[in-house]
């Protein structure tokens, strides 16, 4: 987890009762990150969905809350992927506040499908993609 | 608007640091009481969707704030199609809470589309639903 | 769990471009079931914030996704209290849909705080409201 | 408006089963685009809320729909102060995509309250902050 960060800001609607950001929308900040660190490494979701009818559905998430986060604080998310079996993988989250502290940490696996919602063999649909998410997997391993 | 109401319950999560619901989950109870509405009056949005291929993009909402809804209060939405001209109509809402004070109004504006997002006839193309439609608007023309 | 679930139905806005509901509404349900549930055994989560100033942030959140639920669906989650120790309890979820089908199953363990998040005893601060959650988690406990 | 837009992407749990935006999110977009406009003009609701307990409830919304935003879309919004009378305001939003194509355009009025939700003045209360909705205010006609 040595690369750049996702940041993104505490947005008014986040919030709660609590006047803390409601535990639910972490989900979706990680769906965010996720987004963002795969794309950074050349794993495109929209691109792939787009054009090449793979999608990655949400087989199961966890979350464990820290600290709270508040309206307009800025959200430090650092992701790592845990594992790549070639038919699903498992991405790592970590959410920073500004001062370094710690807010969150989660994870979430997901299953590689075509548009049929079938499982498929990404090295055989798209070797390139699996490649990548090889690399990844590797170079998140010896950064541990 | 004589018919029964929609009625839910305020989650925990739509609440906001203000502690009262956010204003943008009104344009998502409105959706919710639509549906049921409609469905209530023969017009299964999931079912014309799903069979038929029709869609009902929202062209433009409007909704004004009178009273703050809080967690765990009831909220009673009461509709009523203001207008159909056979490729759009226009809804109207009322919210009230449970002590009958008005919570918030306001209304929506749908299109009526084939898969391909174009308008199409909905007179000639499910004939049926279209009846429901008409007689839906002047049933509420009636009781106005 | 013999008890009755808590019953509602998927909104449109709820669902995503995979057409299903995106996963992260299943930890919002989960809350909604939460609250109902432990409402109609007498502990309810408005009063005692309202009331008592006592509050039940979430500490972590757990998700398996078995099958995807679509627009219009009927959950039915059943909701039981895993554990309960005075300051924090675990409860479990299973959602179903109309044909019995497993949807997904989750767990979310909550502390027990005061309105300046501070943790407090519960059986000194509110002995009725705790001994409720005794007799929920031996209850629970039997029907397994 | 001829100021820098506030500048994001849309997010998959954002889309719908159309697998487009879901229109209520436009009204969250606002909140953010609000947010970052004042905030870069000297008015920040984060501080204003925490050190003065002012607080900008939303009095009515709108909101017409032009075009569909779709997955990991950019979306730039355009925000103006159409008008300030010293206890509520009104802003206009206007939503492209990269294109420079129109997307959608809104408007919110706001009220200035205090923390119990009474009305004040705030050219009283918080001169300054007065000020500067006044020069902005002014600086949007002049552009219009």
């Amino acid at each position: 987890m040595n690369h750049d960060p996702y940041i993104r800001p505490v947005h008014y609607y986040e919030t709660d009762k609590m006047a803390v950001v409601h535990h639910s929308n972490y989900i979706r900040y990680f769906e965010e990150a996720r987004v963002d660190f795969l794309k950074r490494n050349g794993i495109d979701f929209q691109a792939i969905e787009a054009n090449l009818g793979i999608m990655f559905p949400v087989l199961d998430v966890q979350c464990s809350y820290e600290k709270s986060a508040h309206f307009d604080d800025t959200l430090y998310i650092y992701v790592a992927l845990q594992s790549f079996t070639g038919v699903r993988f498992t991405l790592y989250y970590r959410v920073e506040l500004a001062d370094g502290s710690l807010c969150a940490t989660g994870s979430t696996s997901l299953a590689i499908l075509n548009a049929h919602y079938m499982p498929i063999s990404l090295k055989r649909k798209a070797p390139e993609i699996y490649q990548r998410f090889l690399a990844l997997v590797e170079k998140d391993d010896a950064t541990k």
